[in-house]
């Protein structure tokens, strides 16, 4: 019995990405019913170096549910991810690195280590897929996205799994960033780059910036226009207005991760938004326990998108499952217990 | 840049026993001098599989320490480790498996990921030796060891550090782990199989089992005996007499790991042992804080380890320090950042 090490590429080539969706959608309906365990991010705070660690454990159970295409699994792992903000100027490493340990719930048998980087990327756009299909208009064809950083190639390509996307409009003040976005999906989508405004008057925005003083405003925004807020992951970081949240349907995915450092942790601390403004979190909307965009909910609705443990071990799964499959990852006797 | 695998023989052959206490030790100094981070473990029961997951990360800062051989570092890392009881019966597999990331704490970068059951093992052998150092006999000749399982070995070759052991009497039901035990040791020491009195006559005891009935009375021991009771790992075990344990000198390692799975569990929750019977914290006697043996500590003595994350962080320091300069284990790219 060995371990499967799965490299960023290996992460990359088996998260398929229409099952780390439905993956993403199990998980948010095991911890809506229950049937997941999910202590809280512990964090280790090191302020001599800018930075912090966290740990991410969880089990899932969809074994009962119906929502997931292939129902009738449980999974457990571990996350160890940090932000260390010096990184890319000091060090030449990315801010943000994780590592995956995904291990069989029955043995806590330790089945694969990930790269939980890439990991991390396609979850995260699996998130925003899964709000998307409950609260965007069904006929959405365009989407925009501000900022143009690795995240933003996921959310089109996790979007563009439950709907027809035809036009992108990218924003970004850096234009080098736009113009490889652009090369990256023009013969795929009508894709152009565009102010913030042009973006969000699409039917559906992702926001992918890590703003401190929100650049998206009521104005900013169409009608029906539903937006994945995606950037804040600290306490003080938002990139929405508040007038522009207090008039929307918020929708979070854990309230205390939201409350602490999600795109609402701002006006909540001040205040200026309450639990009264909260609409609910995602996975009332995805077992029916709440309407969505199908069920009544009209106007601009927001997903304040923060990431959960279970979404690794869901999105672990996939990969793990389909680098098996395919004898992709290297196999290595962490233990000593092959025969 | 890469990221070390340490499979159970590289850290075998890396966790050079010496360090490894000295970086325990360095550990233990650290925690009681605040210069350590320790969220509390974080548990995931899952009682369908008669097993639990348990999180431990850490970081450790020992760079203002004197106590440590080579003082000078700082690190950080997690434990993922499991108790499943059904594994060797059910599934061939042990009951506890542990898999460690270890990471710098300047960049957070991965430098490694060892096989957490085998550095379990020698930091739990390394922090039985600091406290043997502290609480026995300064001239101790005898070490008795109940229970012949993995752990005794390692209780063996770790109090032989900081000890002239020349006579071992080794007590198990098992007559074949007995013989194993006589035979893997009979060269280095005088090594005989014995009664729990026997063996608890000796001037150091440990005991390595996991029974939730006491097997260790206040006759089987001697008059300065100094007991390292390693089994208790959950509520409900414990293997000293309560007797025993009122009229011993009781030093543990954490008081919440202590008071909730240590050995003295059981007394503490049935409030037959309060605060008043704990005589201190190993890292107080560590650093100087309260007298050890040395300075007028007499009688039995009781050192009940748990094993905290920063005996991990610490042991794994030395194995990858080690391995490293040794050029052994197998560099991985598994984050993709490789030149």
């Amino acid at each position: 019995m060995q371990t499967l090490l799965l490299n960023s590429d290996d992460v990359d080539e088996n998260a398929r990405m229409d099952r780390v969706i439905d993956a993403v959608r199990g998980a948010f309906t095991a911890y809506e019913r229950g049937n997941a365990k999910m202590p809280p991010k512990s964090y280790i705070d090191l302020p001599e170096y800018n930075g912090d660690f966290r740990s991410m454990p969880a089990y899932l159970d969809v074994r009962t549910e119906d929502t997931a295409e292939d129902a009738g699994w449980d999974a457990a792992g571990i996350k160890w991810v940090n932000v260390h903000t010096d990184n890319p100027t000091d060090h030449d490493l990315p801010t943000v690195m994780g590592t995956m340990i995904y291990s069989d719930p029955e043995t806590a048998f330790p089945l694969a280590i990930l790269d939980g980087t890439t990991l991390t990327m396609k979850r995260t756009g699996a998130a925003a897929a899964v709000a998307t299909d409950h609260l965007a208009v069904p006929d959405a064809t365009s989407l925009g996205i501000v900022g143009a950083g690795v995240q933003s190639y996921t959310q089109l390509d996790a979007i563009a799994e439950v709907r027809d996307i035809e036009e992108v409009v990218i924003s970004d003040l850096d234009e080098e960033r736009v113009a490889d976005f652009i090369d990256a999906f023009e013969g795929r989508f009508d894709v152009r780059a565009g102010s913030i405004a042009e973006a969000g008057h699409c039917d559906i925005l992702s926001t992918v910036t890590p703003v401190e003083t929100p650049i998206v405003g009521p104005d900013d925004v169409g009608e029906h226009t539903h937006i994945n807020a995606m950037g804040a992951d600290a306490a003080g970081k938002h990139e929405l207005a508040d007038d522009l949240l207090l008039d929307a349907t918020v929708v979070i995915d854990d309230h205390e991760q939201c409350t602490h450092s999600g795109e609402i942790n701002v006006p909540y601390a001040a205040g200026t938004l309450t639990d009264a403004d909260i609409y609910g979190e995602i996975g009332e909307i995805v077992v029916g326990n709440r309407p969505g965009r199908d069920d009544g909910v009209e106007g601009v609705t927001v997903f304040d998108s923060t990431g959960l443990a279970i979404q690794d071990v869901a999105a672990a799964r996939v990969v793990y499952e389909q680098a098996d499959a395919h004898d992709n990852g290297y196999p290595f006797d962490l233990l000593g217990l092959a025969e």
